[in-house]
């Protein structure tokens, strides 16, 4: 028995989105409920999978179940394909599982043809109408059957209606159609060779295949890659009868939405435009009309409408978007679906769904989607000024939110121009640590160099600060303080406006808009943390951070990185003569200087967090990024240091690694000088100290980072534990302090039972996981991925989402080997991943006890861990 | 019941050397075959353990269980500790599972005090005999366990043979050493703050104490890092009465072996001393005499002495080197081991245990160390002229063999002096991929940076090269084509001579003799073929190691490195053109040129290697290795180019990485530019074609690095099938090949069974595994390992031997996965792992199908097959 590639809607099933298509099932699915659906069938997803496994082949199995289908819809239709008196004519529409902009929509029309189109012209009595809608298909197909761009037809119109000395299209008569329709043929022969196709078999059978072929066109990969659609899903095709909003003033065609899209406000939200097919409402040309016009123009079609709609959303349970035809009189639906909404009415809606009674709290949440979250958490230009600008260049939307404020080209210059009050964007080639306090005083960042994994990306979305990275236009230099972009010279009195959404750069102000939590936003939080297993943490490294983090609702800190309280101006100098001292005794006299600083740090941290637990992690990076590189800076630590410039020159070249990412650096620093870890300590538990005197309970948790060996973290921990008791004996005190340590290194995870034995916890640190799981750096990997979405070789960046099958087997091996020594062992994730959705749910799904992600994901993890739960259920 | 801690020879076991270590349980043998040994105790290993594990004190159990013994031997000698008439004195020795130097030795005469010294002179009737013992242990036991340095006392000696006006120790008398001894009391006093200890009871805690701390000294530490020893193996303490071979002409004592241990003949060899103890022997003030003379002395106890040596040798079937004392004309063993052996020796005694009937081959092939085989291999410094020869400085012994020659400073200049017939050593401040032909004709090299990981090391071995690497005292001055050593300015005029297996210098010549390979040598090669399931390949990139491999029993090719082909001076060009190209068609261009070169290459390397597969691995590393840093051969380049220099500046430094090891490289390179697989494939096949058409039967093995997803194999082996098939269609002809990968990058071992899919065999490439595995870089990780190996964190260097819990449990977990997918899938190793014995003994037991090698490891890697085939039955 053959497989079944192609349904009538009337026989497919509208729960099975897999198989049919969005679309595809929900034609079913109003056919089923007795609604105005114009018949047709849907051809299956399988259909595109097979005719990619085929080689981009339809398959004559294929081909025959759609002519057997077709031939039963003309039957119920009592009309036949090219018939010369009474034509059937179709839609060929995609839908994919998902919905998914970028691939090819609609050919309308379908099965005109010379003959067929003198038919039509008969049997409405409207010769115009049937050559409008001839020429149009003709115009449609060339474009997505063959790829002939619209402008050739656009030109011949142009042409017409000036040698007519006419305006509008519907000013050409029926006879200039015609002629139009003989230049649009002779286009068609000329550029592809062959006459226009005059077999609607042959039409329908190019529209097919078109759709299949849309599946894989760049738009559509970059689309599914930045959604996780993977592309084995492939494209349903849907074929429906023709009915037209072209037939006259009685004839339509609209979209409508049952609740407000932007808003969510609850009342029936569209537009229409009367004698017109579906293109026209979307073109712009004729100014369509609101829904509730129609109420005026047609009150029995509105009635039939609105009762429609209402069925539909609360058969759906959710906020649908429609679209409908009139044909002279009698409405026709041609497709629903869940709508699209801004992350204001997602909320609204799925808030207000509860109380209508319509849903249950777990459904509402399962209705919002996490990462829109990140809309409401970040400043937003004013809607109506950003209408009228237009960006200079576009960039990486690094990290979300908007930012207005004059070019600063150095972080020093940002810092001093902002304590005048000044607002700056900070424009830099590329971002290096030295520039932090340069870009927590920025409105925004902008770098010409750099991914979405690079420095400045990564910094900036932990600070919430808007960034645009790596955008190639800028030429900037840095002594003459100006950059140009694209012939376009700017200088530090220009104003310039990032959107860290999409990547666009304006030039000049445009006016932000704060970010505004309401009512709603709240209840779905509250849901969400009734729900869900997970607890959610924040990767923070200042008290600003951690007190943002805590108002969104995180509960304690995952990763609190003390390297980066060490760029600080104050700080820096002692932390470079740590490095560079020859011998233990000048590093004691560096790390003494560190010490009360580090503890007030931390006070302040805890004092932040209440008594929610907080991780710290020691000192990580490798020490040469820390170390002056500027000839002056380089003579002025010399001399602090008391040796000549040329030996601190060769210690600095000295700490140089061929590749630093796997060189000197964590854990492997305090195995190397113990007395930093040793400091550290001291201003983890002292601070602690001070604060439970002032009575909090902090229960400091010290994360000992970059572990592969259990012997490097039992060094490590021996030095911590004397140290602690050391300095709990003298302030005759106890801290309830515990010492785990990060899985970043594949064989931390793989020796995890060895490495439980002396840890407390487990915090998956899933940018180094990935980094060295893959085998490539993420400084590096933005040269080569590309050419790996390119060539689909990569459907997502595993920087941005884990990597299930290999990182995160690597996490599922970690988790169960650490937990068959200690049962309870308490493991997280505290890699950018953390606020990824997707992740997220892997998380819950492995058994982690929490996930820690940037203050700005707070929200985005919550939700997602309450989702995980309920669909773990 | 407590835990026995201490046993007497005669309850010891002496088969279990893991609790006696060897020189107990040896002890026990001996005394169970009716031996004449003094009788005493053996305290075990597991005391030594909890030595440790009580924070380094000896146990009041363990010190109950010791008194114990010694009072039962006491008892049976009649004699009591300190007993001013009938004194007890033994000897304490360590004695580990495996044979250690570097741990503390002997103490002799301990239980001598200022009471029973007298008690000794009176019994003896030798006062001279009684005050020697006792100034002797003083001195012994100052050192070992005090650490007091033996110079203090030598002082006090030779002042006193001053005084005296002698010249040697024996012609001091009673009274002399009387006085001597008061000096030695005064020094200890002086310098430790304590009496001279004289409870003997006392004196023995402290000796057994020394011993156990002697296993953590860093000598014992580096010398099991070398070996292989785990530290928790721990030493045992051995305990007996003492018998003294200083008691006049009639007493003496010796060591022999049954077979000489530098040729391997069968015969008596030893030597002795009369009227001496142990250390007399060894310091070589008087010569001691071959142990044939003893026939002449003393024939019953020489009769005696060869009778207890042939039952031993019989009885422990292996060569023993044992130590025996007479005492007054009554011979006493004091120990017997199995006898180190020169890897001549070693071969030579395997073999002739066979022939005499006393073992089986498989336990032949379990008496040599794969490891020595080494020293067959390479040519060595003639040992009469090394013996005058004083070393000028030392570096690490990376690569083994000796080479002597003049100096030359580049590879250019290495090149050009050899071809003039010259003998030259290169010397560099540290090797790149341009210095490989001048490594290749340079008898050996030197360098000043890098480990035994380094390039010069890796590439050195690899071509059987001699090296010493990371020499710091070598000052070079590439320009002035001077190096100074210590001081000392050596031109390219001068002599140096290497030591690669010791890493030692020499100025001016030292002969060296060619290897030899006996036909001992050629049987042991023999029987392990015989035995062994691992079939054994090599790493060979050109026909000279191929052949050579071949020569050494490789069963062909596991890893041919196309790129080290490209360094030659008429390629690198087009290399380099390629790499610059801007265009699709430059790049083609460049490739065109290289194909021809490339197909050379495999023809002369298929026919090196006769039918044998070859399995060639496409260009690996980053680009940026290849590319020209010198103005002038930029400025030459871009001109080649037409382009200009500033442009291919900007190229170049494009190509620039923070992490050229998680680059751009690898399989990344060919998913970029697939024309470079197409063009590796074209030479790979059509070689083939070519020397199949000569009567060959060549079946190439195309290798992909760098996999870390299936599909990136999927997308190079895509490119490889569709070219390889276009080549054979032109032929009109077929070659067998097949396409495999890399296992190097922990995703690929993660994700075997998707890899599987499309891969023909796998081959692990430990060095990147274990670089990624552990998370640091070859380049960069002897920064710190030393830290490491110090602080005990790290016993082996993961990149020498395989790390069997993580990178191995990667390796596991890709057979296994792979294997699942496809059953008889061929996997292999080809890291630098591939000739390290205990590596090749863990392939065995993963079930990997071979191993592969560089050409002068290819008989370790055999021996190691052989002896792991052997021990899993």
């Amino acid at each position: 028995m053959t497989k079944k590639y192609v349904y009538l809607f009337k026989e497919a099933d509208g729960k099975n989105k897999a198989l049919f298509g969005g679309k595809g099932a929900n034609l079913a699915e109003m056919t089923k409920l007795g609604m105005p659906v114009p018949e047709g069938f849907t051809i299956t997803t399988e259909a595109c999978t097979k005719y990619y496994e085929d080689g981009k082949k339809i398959s004559q199995e294929i081909i025959d179940q759609i002519f057997d289908a077709l031939a039963k819809v003309e039957k119920q239709a009592g009309k036949k394909f090219g018939d010369p008196d009474n034509p059937f004519l179709v839609s060929v529409r995609s839908g994919a599982r998902a919905s998914m902009p970028g691939m090819m929509d609609t050919i309308l029309n379908l099965g005109l043809t010379d003959i067929s189109v003198q038919g039509l012209a008969k049997l409405t009595d409207n010769p115009r109408f049937a050559y409008d809608c001839y020429r149009r298909f003709i115009q449609m197909y060339s474009d997505v059957v063959t790829g002939l761009g619209k402008s050739y037809f656009e030109e011949i119109i142009d042409e017409m209606k000036e040698e007519r000395g006419v305006k509008l299209d519907t000013e050409l008569t029926a006879e200039d159609l015609k002629e139009l329709i003989a230049k649009f043929k002779a286009l068609y022969l000329e550029k592809t060779g062959v006459e226009f196709p005059q077999d609607p078999k042959q039409q329908l059978i190019g529209a097919v295949e078109a759709v299949f072929k849309s599946w894989e066109n760049p738009r559509a990969i970059v689309y599914r890659r930045m959604n996780d659609i993977p592309s084995s899903w492939g494209t349903a095709v849907n074929v429906q009868s023709m009915v037209f909003g072209n037939m006259g003033e009685t004839s339509g065609t609209g979209v409508a939405f049952t609740r407000d899209p932007a808003t969510g406000e609850r009342r029936l939200y569209g537009e229409y435009l009367m004698n017109a097919q579906g293109e026209d409402v979307v073109a712009g040309i004729r100014t369509p009309q609101s829904i509730d016009h129609l109420k005026e123009i047609n009150p029995e079609v509105y009635r039939q409408f609105v009762e429609i709609s209402t069925r539909l959303e609360k058969y759906f349970k959710d906020m649908q978007d429609m679209e409908f035809t009139i044909e002279r009189g009698k409405l026709y639906m041609l497709q629903t679906r869940n709508g699209k909404r801004t992350a204001h009415a997602a909320i609204r809606i799925a808030c207000e769904l509860v109380e209508e009674g319509l849903i249950t709290e777990e459904e509402a949440l399962l209705k919002v989607d996490p990462k829109q979250l990140d809309e409401l958490l970040h400043p937003q230009f004013d809607a109506k000024e950003l209408k009228k600008a237009k960006p200079i260049a576009q960039g990486l939307a690094a990290s979300p939110g908007a930012a207005c404020g004059k070019i600063a080209f150095t972080a020093d210059e940002a810092v001093q121009r902002s304590e005048r009050g000044e607002a700056v964007v900070l424009v830099r080639l590329e971002t290096s640590p030295e520039d932090i306090e340069g870009m927590a005083v920025a409105k925004g960042i902008l770098t010409a160099r750099g991914g979405r994994t690079s420095h400045a990306a990564v910094v900036a979305r932990g600070m919430g600060r808007c960034c645009v990275a790596g955008c190639s236009d800028l030429i900037i230099n840095e002594k003459e303080k100006t950059v140009i972009i694209k012939g376009v010279k700017y200088t530090s009195d220009d104003y310039l406006s990032l959107d860290g959404s999409t990547g666009y750069i304006y030039a000049g102000e445009i006016p932000t808009v704060a970010a505004e939590i309401s009512g709603y936003f709240e209840k779905i939080m509250e849901w969400a943390n009734k729900y869900r297993r997970l607890k959610v943490r924040t990767n923070a490294d200042t008290p600003q951070d951690a007190k943002q983090a805590r108002d969104y609702g995180a509960e304690g800190i995952g990763l609190c990185r003390t390297e980066h309280m060490f760029f600080a101006e104050d700080r820096i100098a002692a932390v470079r003569e740590m490095i560079v001292a020859r011998t233990l005794e000048q590093r004691e006299k560096a790390l003494a200087k560190l010490l009360p600083m580090q503890r007030d740090d931390f006070i302040a941290i805890y004092e932040a967090m209440g008594d929610y637990p907080v991780t710290i992690r020691f000192l990580d990076p490798p020490l040469h990024e820390f170390v002056p590189h500027k000839k002056e800076e380089i003579d002025a630590l010399a001399k602090e240091m008391g040796m000549a410039s040329e030996e601190l020159e060769n210690i600095i070249e000295g700490l140089k690694e061929f590749n630093p990412m796997l060189g000197h650096r964590g854990c492997r620093l305090s195995i190397t000088y113990p007395e930093i870890a040793a400091m550290q300590t001291k201003a983890v538990i002292e601070a602690a100290i001070i604060r439970n005197q002032r009575g909090a309970n902090v229960k400091p948790e010290i994360m000992i980072p970059l572990v592969g060996d259990v012997k490097e973290l039992k060094y490590v921990k021996d030095v911590v534990v004397e140290t602690a008791e050391q300095v709990m004996e003298l302030h005759g005190t106890k801290v309830d302090y515990t010492v785990g340590t990060m899985i970043e290194i594949p064989r931390a995870a793989l020796t995890a039972d060895e490495i439980a034995k002396e840890a407390d916890f487990f915090s998956f640190g899933t940018n180094d996981l990935t980094q060295m799981t893959y085998g490539f750096s993420r400084d590096d990997a933005g040269k080569f991925l590309n050419d790996y979405y390119d060539k689909k070789i990569f459907e997502f960046d595993p920087f941005q989402k884990v990597d299930q099958e290999g990182v995160g087997k690597l996490m599922k091996i970690g988790v169960q080997l650490g937990r068959q020594t200690k049962k309870e062992l308490k493991c997280g994730i505290c890699g950018e991943h953390g606020g990824d959705p997707s992740t997220v749910e892997f998380c819950h799904e492995i058994g982690l006890d929490y996930v820690s992600c940037s203050p700005f994901r707070v929200p985005i993890a919550i939700l997602a861990a309450a989702q995980a739960a309920i669909q773990q259920k």
